[in-house]
């Protein structure tokens, strides 16, 4: 590749010689990594038209160059990085400022340091990814997408694509998830009450913001997404952790003093226990008695396989205190970051001020891929695709489980793509995990789920949407003799 | 297209026999316009499985809507919604909840009703549009957009498109905006100095988070980008606009107690004013005297096409004061939704930890397609292009203004993709504005760029990055005529 000229630059402030200047910005170029072995300078004239110097100083300097094996010429083609030329030292080098700020004072507001775990990027190259949340290659309609997103780059839909929508979102989608994605939960709603947001994650922050301050408070399930833990503390409101039974959330247990409630009724995160349709009556009346609003996380529905999906609490809500978050990450990919918000319009009103502050909208093109890809039928057969290989998956993980005496905590009476697991008490599940790794296993131990001082050392949750069917007992086994081995010496399993 | 199975649900509170449910929850749903003419029918078979009703319940329901001409059936291929069947309302009706949410008391926090105007939608339907930062069909390099992004949408790439990057970004990315974008502007960094953004915008959010809160000082120009005002707004911190003159910010008047600077050296945004070199140095120099970082917001340099642009602010600091803000929205299209900041790894820490919570990542799929385009030379090619577009139409405008006797109150030294205009006094460029459109031209009048109580009222922004050249002196002609028309008769402008 050719080095363009508009990235050659002299400092205002060098000192020596012109030539000897342009010497030292050329090396300093190789010697740093940035010019690579190979790639072509500047003509002489268009580098000196550039610097607004002499060509001859130009010529001189590079002829320097030429002597020192920086650089090579290749006759009258020009003059390029010579392979002899010395190599940069590791690309990611500290550049030569010294950093002269007092980075604690400066900066106000701290986000880093949570309880989100890190995940490991690099999960796909274990044999057996019990993994949450990621894609399967092998189950996702790759062909169509690309169909969908080609018909979304062509120049009948250049606009929603390249334009500014400042806050608004692509109408198609809109229209598209009204009358067929929300129907299926029971929800009606109108354009003005739904978001497009970067993901359930992007929804749920928005969420806190517009409807949170330090002087409320949110009750939410615990054990429950750590993410959303996170999104709380950065709020600052008071948060009351109620603890999930085999239904999920226990209406009764909620604070009364609370303002919103945080619940994900078709599959508790991370239990998977789905919420009976009397407690989701009960839940509204609780929260019309104290007053509060609730947000339903349905970030998982379309994996509902073993019986179809309840009604979201959402069509159950008379009065607008339901606030609906969807999601197509767990359905289409992560990668993708869309899902969506529904509720009352001036609450979207907020949010969709919010997100027009922090982002403006998310990218248009991607919008309108999914809408394809939504409207010409290609995500219900991704759903039904899906839901009978993750119920494949699932026999299996319930085969070996069974056969290796694990032990399941919760249950997805509906499906999901996980289970909540408990390791004999006294195994420390991060321990457990980092162990794992030697035996190419990734499991994702529990504590960072919970809340409070007390957390439980010894659950950990299972995903099997990205491990493929055939390893997954060979995993468990894995797992099983890893326990096994921790486990104290005359304990009852030997 | 048929209607999905999934999208019937019997309300479980509903009246009634089965069968009259059944019939009614499909009248419903052509009412509300959520099945349209001509859509096929689930079978009675698959209906009756899914709503765990016997065959004959709803084979009977359907005989009934048959009977009323709300389906039709045709022989053995199925029913369908009768194109004789009612037509729904329009479909934005609100649904039949009834809000009983008082959200003035549920919202906690506000973020509606900022400075930032609404700007029209439907700008491309004007005649003239001189509307700022949309994109020029014409200009953009759609074809090799579109192989770069079929390039990304392939099997290679499937990882990159598809996964949770959790708070990371695409590697390739990162790197060629190492090595090519920022060595244009004289910028080194390593990459845990770089965070991909979801555009200028974004990045101006995140880094008003982690820098300011409600007992730090913000100097910004004044007048200044308007989203900027909200953002700085929205953190509650200190705010100081301190007045461009025709070389930008002033350095002297930047108040002893401020915290970090916003500024626009390459293009002052409105203005156009171009910082010249000895003040960039001022510049840093006071800031190290007051002890404040600076924001460096580099929104338009790839439109410099008079002159070579001068190298960035943060070229020329070596203590890690100056935060820098890029976007490639100007340059390809502000559809994308990205950018990026470089600045010391404390801060980049931070505002890597917000994003994860705020939204992840920018979707991987759009991340590697720039990649691509930028990796393979068309960014160069569209940068040339566009510089040579802009400047014919730049030669078109200030003939113009010279022919008309228009006033241009900044100027561009660089080039840029706007002038700053001032009308007579006593004109009202928001009542201009909104008279123009009846002439088929928009421009975007000037009082949301100030700050303070006492706006100045008559002045305006003319982009030219989106109206064809062919249009640019007549648009001007029309523009002229209106003013002319405003102006008190008897003035000295007859």
């Amino acid at each position: 590749m050719a080095l363009p000229v508009e990235t050659f630059f002299l400092q205002p402030d060098a000192q020596g010689t012109l030539q000897s200047q342009i010497q030292q910005m050329i090396a300093r170029g190789i010697l740093s990594g940035r010019f690579q072995h190979g790639e072509k300078l500047p003509s002489t004239r268009k580098l000196a038209q550039h610097l607004g110097v002499s060509r001859i100083t130009v010529t001189i300097a590079y002829t320097e160059l030429l002597a020192n094996d920086y650089l090579s010429s290749k006759g009258r083609s020009g003059y390029y990085v010579s392979e002899n030329a010395p190599s940069p030292p590791a690309f990611s080098q500290a550049p030569d400022t010294q950093d002269a700020i007092d980075w604690t004072r400066a900066i106000g507001q701290r986000f880093s340091g949570g309880v989100t775990p890190r995940k490991p990027q690099d999960w796909s190259d274990y044999r057996y990814p019990f993994v949450y949340g990621q894609v399967d290659q092998s189950m996702f309609d790759h062909a169509n997408w690309r169909l969908c997103a080609l018909q979304a780059l062509g120049q009948r839909d250049f606009t929603s694509m390249t334009s500014d929508y400042y806050d608004q979102d692509d109408p198609q989608l809109i229209e598209f998830i009204l009358r067929h994605t929300l129907p299926r939960r029971g929800i009606t709603a109108a354009p003005e009450q739904i978001l497009i947001t970067m993901g359930a994650q992007n929804a749920l922050w928005l969420t806190a913001q517009v409807l949170l301050t330090q002087r409320r408070r949110a009750a939410l399930e615990d054990p429950c997404y750590h993410a959303l833990r996170d999104i709380l503390v950065q709020s600052r409101c008071h948060v009351t952790p109620v603890r999930v039974d085999q239904d999920g959330l226990p209406p009764e247990a909620i604070p009364p003093d609370t303002d919103v409630i945080f619940t994900t009724p078709s599959h508790q995160c991370p239990t998977n226990a789905t919420m009976p349709m009397s407690r989701r009556h009960r839940l509204l009346a609780r929260a019309r008695e104290i007053d509060a609003l609730i947000v339903e996380d349905d970030y998982e529905f379309e994996t509902s396989f073993l019986r179809p999906p309840s009604p979201a609490l959402k069509s159950l809500d008379t009065e607008g205190r339901v606030i609906y978050v969807g999601s197509f990450s767990k359905s289409l990919f992560p990668g993708l970051r869309l899902g969506y918000l529904v509720g009352s319009e001036p609450f979207i009103r907020e949010a969709r001020a919010l997100r027009a502050s922090v982002l403006r909208h998310p990218p248009g093109h991607i919008q309108r891929t999914t809408s394809y890809f939504l409207s010409l039928g290609h995500y219900d057969a991704l759903v039904r695709r899906m839901g009978s290989a993750l119920h494949e998956r699932r026999t299996k993980m319930e085969e070996g489980i069974a056969k290796f005496g694990l032990t399941i905590a919760g249950q997805g009476a509906h499906g999901g793509s996980s289970f909540w697991m408990r390791a004999p008490e006294g195994i420390d599940a991060k321990l457990l995990a980092s162990r794992l790794r030697n035996r190419g296993v990734l499991i994702e131990p529990g504590q960072s789920f919970f809340g409070g001082e007390d957390k439980p050392q010894n659950f950990f949750r299972l995903g099997y949407s990205s491990i493929h069917p055939n390893r997954i007992v060979n995993g468990l086994q894995e797992l099983a003799a890893e326990i096994e081995e921790m486990m104290p010496s005359g304990s009852i399993r030997r």
